[in-house]
């Protein structure tokens, strides 16, 4: 399935429509300008969003054997049994805008056999970066194609709105490592302190990253795909296949913080049209997100310093992206009042 | 009534629980903030936030004589009518968040007799602040104990929070002129172009309200019952009262944008000791907002680009004080996991 640019006669409709509403022009702000996109993603001026589906990518990374986390790499793992116990907090999130969450291991770094979750393991965690490439191209390729297979079914559920959640000790230093590689932004620009690391290992972290990347060769020629597999993590290629499929199929996808627009980033250098369909929930306190969100040019909806993952912005910000879906149906027109 | 300051004992269990939650330290941001501040309201490190009812308080002002407004006065009763209806943008947003919406006649210049709504009006509109007084004295102090009777009434419903609402055309420029009474800033820095007026239009309300605060008598000695008096509005002074209440009562108040802004700062005046129970729901364009918040020292939670008022951004806000009330009691802790 290929994107399609948005239908102009649509979008007109929609400005149309809100210029109608009863309240004075423009005054919603960027709840209208998020109404406006939400009629080019979905092509219908009054679309229903509701129930939300949250796909959490779960993946280990190589490059904490550098030392470069604050956590330990069993955290991923013992992060899933909070998961799947109901616990964390995109779980507590989740239930309040009664979204399903689907985790999704496509390569931990552990044996989760036993536990009640989707198992795509590709391999068990990604290959040390600054080595090595973190996965060949063909792996990558398949955690984008499994990233479009579980928006397919959560679509199919019938969801209609995707968040993209994540869940992978290290994968700050992997999605620094892309946006540097993909945007030219100087390391020392797109590290933060990540999950709590202090500033002698940033330090480090940054000097891995730039040592990481001259040693896979990455040159402003490199293609995306090649990208993603030399630096990138299996969760970050599949949630780019999230991104990728629900535009597609024309069913909106909110992007969380740094590390799921690490992945829409990827996306959209993979197929550049998916660029109008990209919505993210919140700007991230990791300095990369930045940089990732001003290459882009979207600003995301709100700003609540948050630096968790998961896809707790994306579940925090869901219901601005519904009040816009239901203004754009409920609310009275200057015509229905007798105005 | 009166109100307590915060216990600091439980202001620190509420910090302490939030460490203990699967999460790394601080990593949901101001969403922790609001935790600990909803520990400090409520005296409870994990109070039950639900059931939000929203108190849309409407009054006309006299001052729409002078031309201010996009709009006409009649507006302010066509807008009740909607709202009994169920079709402006409160009443949606407020649906999507399973809010009581309470409409409140405090001063609509219109008999409204018919209409299913609280009937507190106190008169037909304020004077024009240009030539008299807004009100009396008694006047504004009925209208606060009013505000303070409409959040007990929503108190004893059960309701956990209250989130403030305007409507009255012409508040604008009542907020400006109460704004620069009470922060002592130039008039241009805090009159923005309400509703949508042009840039000509601005100019003439800006002196306007200058020639209104000098021919009131305004100085930095008036108390600010008198100022409330004098330049404000009796849907102002309504929230004022709301605002207090809800703080005496330790149920939180959201408090909406610029005009529900001007009567927490109202309220900060009247009670000082209601200061760290203010929560600012959004950040509006309209310029005199972000002088009220930066006299308040405090940070909006949403920055949305909203100038509607009703209490829009608050109903659109409200689902992230929830989740920080969700956040502190259903989140795992870390020795639930056995880590």
């Amino acid at each position: 399935m290929t994107i399609q640019p948005f239908d102009l006669a649509i979008i007109e409709q929609a400005k149309a429509h809100l210029d109608q509403l009863t309240k004075p022009l423009g005054s919603l702000g960027r709840v209208e300008e998020l109404a406006v996109q939400l009629a080019g993603i979905t092509g219908e001026v009054q679309p229903v969003i509701e129930k939300p589906a949250i796909i959490v990518a779960a993946a280990d990374h190589g490059i904490v054997n550098e030392g470069v986390s604050a956590y330990p790499q069993e955290v991923t793992a013992l992060m899933i049994d909070n998961f799947v116990k109901g616990g964390a907090a995109i779980n507590v999130f989740a239930r309040q805008i009664g979204a399903a969450v689907t985790v999704a291991d496509v390569g931990v770094n552990y044996e989760l056999g036993s536990q009640p979750i989707a198992h795509h393991k590709i391999r068990y965690g990604t290959g040390n970066f600054l080595l090595e490439d973190a996965m060949t191209e063909e792996e990558a390729a398949s955690a984008v194609e499994i990233g479009r297979q579980l928006a397919v079914a959560q679509i199919e559920k019938g969801h209609r709105l995707l968040i993209t959640g994540e869940m992978g000790i290290g994968n700050t230093s992997a999605s620094s490592a892309l946006t540097a590689a993909i945007t030219g932004a100087k390391v020392a620009d797109v590290v933060g302190f990540g999950t709590g690391i202090n500033q002698e290992t940033k330090q480090q972290k940054i000097a891995i990253i730039e040592r990481a990347l001259t040693n896979r060769g990455i040159t402003s020629q490199t293609p995306p795909l090649s990208i993603l597999a030399k630096v990138g993590g299996l969760e970050i290629a599949t949630l780019a296949g999230v991104i990728l499929e629900g535009a597609a199929r024309r069913v909106p996808v909110l992007i969380d913080g740094f590390i799921s627009s690490a992945a829409a980033l990827a996306a959209a250098k993979l197929e550049p049209e998916v660029h109008p369909y990209l919505m993210i929930a919140h700007q991230s306190v990791e300095d990369g997100h930045r940089i990732v969100t001003d290459y882009l040019q979207i600003k995301p909806l709100l700003q609540l310093d948050l630096r968790l993952g998961e896809g707790t912005g994306a579940a925090l910000a869901y219901p601005i992206v519904e009040a816009a879906s239901r203004m754009m149906r409920e609310m009275a027109t200057f015509k229905d009042l007798g105005m």
